[in-house]
């Protein structure tokens, strides 16, 4: 490829002049500039190493493609992947899905002209025919897609059994689960379903609430739970994700429920909001870090070409007892 | 430049067989390709868009560089920013400067390569001088760096005022305000010059503490929080930044503190966390999201060559009353 030497030569000018042409900055005559720039047409120059990489099908930028990142779960997965993408060299795009006319498609797109060297995929938004045509490197958080795109996730299963064993410890009758839009195909459905079936095996009512569909922000999920709230009077305990947990915890708490005593309430995810308030909830935490250092991982072998059968990580997840039940 | 069309006519192959090289999907012989990857590098061929855009000198990504975007504020951000970003065809590239060892300096040589169209700069860490040697478009939040980098900010002194003012309509005699680091020259510690100022004069006693700096989790503000609680027990009031407010409240709940009566709480930022609480915390609100809407403004302006003398946008604040004063 040419480099600024070929054009200052062909353009008769100095290396430093090419610079103030590139940078715009200083001062070079109109006639110089144009001189300059024919120079650059010519030898077909390209101004920097971006460009270089591209040529060897190489960015260094990986695609980060989240529903919400003010979303707390959402928000610390992108800081921590950032951090272990930047320690491997690559940069940080970022793709909210949150907003009615996202970027993902065009994300998608991208890949596939090796205007990124790859992709880790959270959203829960596109059709998955639109990635089964992707053969460049992706790595799924929490979504299945299909055979070849590897997933990270928590091991949703336990997450599930541990709210559920906990509820039983506490006595609970009659629990109430809310949950995300079925439609979106997600393994973190399944926490709910292992939390339901262990608790229906021990006779325990079991009612379920679906959220609205890609809706992340804590004003939305307030005012569904504000919304259903009086349709359950009877309940003795609820289970949800950490922004319907503290939504809850709040609505119940304004119309003078004690806590723990007449409501139990166990967040899913554990991350900071959860112990932000005077009362700190019982939760099963989600180890955000280690799903974002996995995919991480997964995503620079994929990149590299290495590919192997076993390309699931299922993480450990906990419960941490609060003061919720 | 040269298309794929050349491409395939020097390598006497069709333009889907170059298609394929490119790709690395499907079959092609090792002859074949090395005849396409030669003809390739004769013509001096870049494979995509992103490249032929930087050979115009553009890249469509904007550089956006916060402390750390678990944090509700800089979530909220970043949130609003890539969306607006988005709209306006650009792609957002996320830099977190909360690790050691983080990517600022990068991104600024990435901007002053060309490798980027422009940078909104929220961070606290970087030498100024690091920027006093770009000539390229930058937008800064919330921090002064040089004439020539256009500040978004609220209208800080007002915020800290309003919170004067309720807290004198309180009665409060004896204030503590925890502030950040004063290390770092932000206009974002104006509003606690105006509410020292404000309090002052009217003879209320205002004590200071300064956070750590670029510590941005809630459990860092928690424990420093706790560390300093003991060291107030004749307060009436504390003002500090949302996450600040947060954790206070929190600590004084469970040391039998009754809130507003014994203590009042006044959050700037004003963002979701201080309202998900049993307890809604009064707080001065910064409109995130218009911020964002400007940054991005600005920012394009600056990209399209667009430079006018107030560049400057001071974006209005208000008092939002909750239940702490």
């Amino acid at each position: 490829m040419a480099g600024i030497r070929d054009v200052a030569k062909l353009a008769h000018v100095s290396t430093s002049t090419v610079s103030l042409v590139l940078n715009k900055s200083g001062y070079v005559s109109d006639k110089t500039r144009e001189k300059v720039e024919a120079a650059m047409q010519e030898l077909n120059y390209i101004p920097n190493e971006l460009a270089r990489n591209l040529y060897h099908s190489k960015t260094n930028i990986v695609g980060l493609i989240l529903p919400d990142i003010a979303h707390p779960f959402f928000g610390s997965f992108a800081k921590y992947a950032e951090m272990e993408l930047y320690k491997e060299g690559y940069k940080t795009m970022l793709c909210s899905t949150v907003h009615e006319e996202n970027g993902e498609k065009e994300y998608i797109d991208m890949l596939n002209r090796q205007m990124m060297d790859g992709i880790i995929m959270g959203t829960h938004s596109l059709d998955i025919e639109d990635y089964n045509r992707v053969v460049r490197p992706i790595v799924s958080l929490d979504r299945y897609i299909n055979e070849s795109i590897p997933i990270v996730m928590s091991d949703h299963e336990k997450g599930g059994t541990l709210a559920a064993e906990e509820l039983l410890r506490c006595g609970c009758k009659k629990v109430l689960q809310i949950m995300g839009s079925r439609n979106v195909n997600t393994p973190a459905h399944l926490h709910h379903y292992a939390f339901e079936k262990k608790l229906l095996e021990a006779g325990v009512t079991v009612c379920t609430e679906e959220a609205p569909w890609n809706r992340w922000s804590f004003d939305e999920f307030y005012s569904f739970v504000q919304k259903i709230y009086s349709a359950y009077p009877d309940i003795d305990a609820v289970y949800g994700s950490d922004l319907i947990a503290v939504a809850y915890l709040k609505e119940a708490r304004m119309q003078g429920r004690q806590i723990p005593e007449e409501l139990k309430i166990i967040a899913y995810d554990g991350t900071d909001v959860t112990r932000m308030g005077a009362v700190t909830i019982t939760s099963v935490y989600q180890d955000v870090q280690q799903l974002a250092r996995e995919a991480v991982k997964l995503l620079i072998e994929r990149i590299k070409g290495i590919e192997n059968p076993d390309d699931r990580r299922i993480l450990d997840v906990c419960l941490r007892k609060g003061e919720t039940t």
